[in-house]
């Protein structure tokens, strides 16, 4: 393996299309912390499953279309280099490029939404950097929940689009938790739990992008579903919806926050490992509450939870005790925050 | 007096338990800007009087949980000593651990959700004081605000939680603003409105407040009361709804602004207390807009508009003339922002 | 005409009042980021001109109440002199003034709480421009935006006060989107859009405007024009509704975003005006999710998604190419940020 990783990057560097590709492919291992093209490629190829398995193709094509549009926004924008070849500037297009389509009805405008939407949330990854860097944070994927956002609540105002999430807009507490569908068998919500982190509802897809993470990082892979067996436990046990718990719709957001907090951010341990299991219950909440506030508005709350969780989770790091992994946080967050930004 | 300060001092310093219980009294003081341990004491047999009153001792039990492991929250987190030891620690938790029972039915779950809480307020206090920080603020009871309407927002999506509030989500402007029950005796209600600061609604509590804080500082009870007459007076006069005013909920977002900025973080004077009235009209538009805006949620604004307009008000500091009375400054909030942050 | 502002300019320095009139008629001007009181005198005869227009010559009095009353707080506050001259504490109480008697029915109490409003965003001003300045920007029209949401939204729970918006409270996608009066005359579209910004439904107030800006900077005036043109065109495209599209409702928040990111922000030229371009879908997307966001309050975006957009687009500035138009610069923002905040 590390033969074929040294030949790609001996080929990478140098030809500028074959770098152009090499930091497309990392955006999809960078929704998960990862810095690393093989598990990129493998992410997109358990997205491209997802929607073969769905019947939706045009899902992969609105994948690498974003990938490709925001990756060469930030080219036009001229962004530092070195976060650029790292695929910083890929994984959230790729989300709005997954998003649209997903949400959107199939007619020919609907691409140029997604075109404008893939630049947009590359704008706000630079815009949003900038905001976070005063207290030591990225934006992670928040500049694509907020493009999505947008992109959704302005087509109620508009003739020519027509969003296709299932919810109808109402007051919270006007439908009754459901609860039917669900049955019981687990590993494959769990395993989902981990696909929706890229809006795809199906185990395979999920079981792949666990061997994703661990070809590059075992913690990662492990955080991730310890993520995603907390948060769904946490949530059968409060009595959530089943047809939400079944899709693993109360899994995706607490496992990025568990890989973050548990397995990037800090260097794993046993006090790390009690606030990460603290945090994916503060996750489950913040998703929880979120998903009540646009209940009005009838939007999906993305990786909204993540985002939130992990800033508030982050910020107090003077006070918490963990020595810092400083490898993996060079690699990842220093970097997007001191060049990037 | 002294002698007893003195002596109590004496004894705090050293022994790890009896300082514990030391930062714990100061907690229900430092909601309302007060370094004081005996200020704290009376605040909490206020709380326990209320909710003895209103036959709900368990509220009681909740305010001593939450300041309890709020405070231990903050010990495990190894913040700064020196604002553990001044209370600042153990005010927010103490709401979070009034807001829960009194919002959510009793069931032994609630529990559960009440130590979670106090957890998550503490860990809240530290991101959000990273935040403020920036702009010499500190987060106020913001964290309490925070935890509560997530926990009270997650509530919706689980069956084994049910929200206790009066108020059923809907449109502003559905309900008829009612007028009812307001009976123009007054005083009772503008102690209520120092009493709901801490969620109670007694004008019993309220006097043991104004006299807590009177032991403290004079400014600071004086400014109290200017507070919840001020906002209370202009919510009758604007015709705002007659059950709340009862209640003086008009009142107590007002009566923090008017503790803070007119007594706490300016030296008292004409200049300030012209500032300070404006705040409190600041304040109760801040609350009744945000009231609007928490319609179709049906979650209460709690001290969230005091938090807004204090914000605001000091912001602009530079620029507005009072010379800062730096002791009072020094013990309490450049204290939490240099050193516990 | 130079000869006209050198007289001007010798007789307001050194005279209180005259000196202050200056300011003030340099408020109207700064909405539209331009340092001229001229242009100013002619943006308030086309208030003027739309107040008596539509049969409200009172909104004319509140304009001008508004902006007297928020120059004046701001030298009670005894903020940054250069920046008062210029107009910089004029422009967004201004606009308040003209917010309250538009959508609040006619009583005395509406010209108390039009007077607080003016006092409100003059504290607010320097408020944000303390938060804002953090990142190198300025609040923009933003005070104005939060003090009008907030008087609006306090206004529910009020009974001496009725909210004249034609809109009621209700759910996204509850009314149809109407399609009816639009009658494809689009010059005088175009114009309502310039002189929606000032909340006036008039081509001629419109064209006035245009002429304005046009005595100070062409540039301004030709972006004005690119930024209504093109949020209107877009809208039409997607097929916005009929009736806010004749009114020039779609093209004010991108009018301003124009001139800032186009002619004021960047020395204008090709990359910059692909970059406008690019701006002003962006506002227009964030005025349609805005108003979608607003929809159950019932309440206008007014200029928020000009703000929001345009420090959305400001924020990365330093990885964008232009080189910036130093003197424009130092005119308007710069002051703004080192000076006054």
């Amino acid at each position: 393996m590390s033969a074929v990783t040294h030949g790609w990057h001996r080929l990478s560097s140098g030809n500028p299309l074959v770098e152009f590709v090499d930091a497309c492919l990392r955006g999809p291992a960078q929704v998960m912390f990862q810095n690393n093209p093989l598990t990129g490629l493998i992410i997109l190829v358990a997205i491209a499953w997802g929607a073969v398995e769905s019947g939706q193709p045009r899902i992969f094509g609105g994948a690498v279309l974003g990938l490709v549009v925001g990756t060469a926004t930030a080219i036009v924008l001229q962004v530092d280099r070195t976060s650029l070849r790292q695929g910083m500037f890929g994984f959230s297009p790729l989300l709005t490029g997954i998003a649209v389509p997903t949400f959107l009805d199939q007619r020919p405008l609907m691409w140029l939404y997604l075109v404008l939407g893939a630049i947009a949330t590359t704008v706000l990854t630079l815009a949003l950097n900038a905001v976070f860097k005063t207290w030591g944070l990225t934006a992670f994927t928040f500049p694509f929940v907020l493009t999505t956002w947008v992109l959704l609540l302005a087509a109620y105002q508009f003739d020519k689009f027509t969003v296709l999430t299932n919810a109808k807009p109402m007051l919270p507490g006007e439908a009754a938790l459901p609860g039917g569908s669900f049955d019981w068998d687990l590993v494959p919500i769990f395993l989902r739990g981990v696909s929706q982190v890229y809006l795809v509802n199906s185990w395979v897809s999920g079981l792949l992008m666990v061997i994703a993470l661990l070809i590059n990082s075992r913690w990662s892979a492990l955080f991730a579903l310890v993520g995603s067996v907390g948060a769904t436990l946490l949530a059968l046990w409060f009595g959530a919806a089943g047809d939400s718990l079944d899709k693993g719709l109360y899994g995706f957001n607490a496992v990025l926050t568990a890989i973050a907090v548990g397995a990037v951010m800090h260097r794993p341990g046993v006090l790390v490992t009690v606030y990460t299991v603290f945090g994916i219950a503060l996750t489950l909440f913040v998703q929880m509450g979120l998903a009540t506030v646009l209940t009005p508005l009838a939007i999906p709350v993305l990786t909204g939870p993540f985002n939130i969780a992990t800033w508030l989770l982050l910020l107090p790091r003077r006070h918490f005790a963990p020595v810092p992994n400083h490898e993996r946080v060079k690699e990842t967050i220093v970097s997007t925050v001191k060049r990037t930004v």
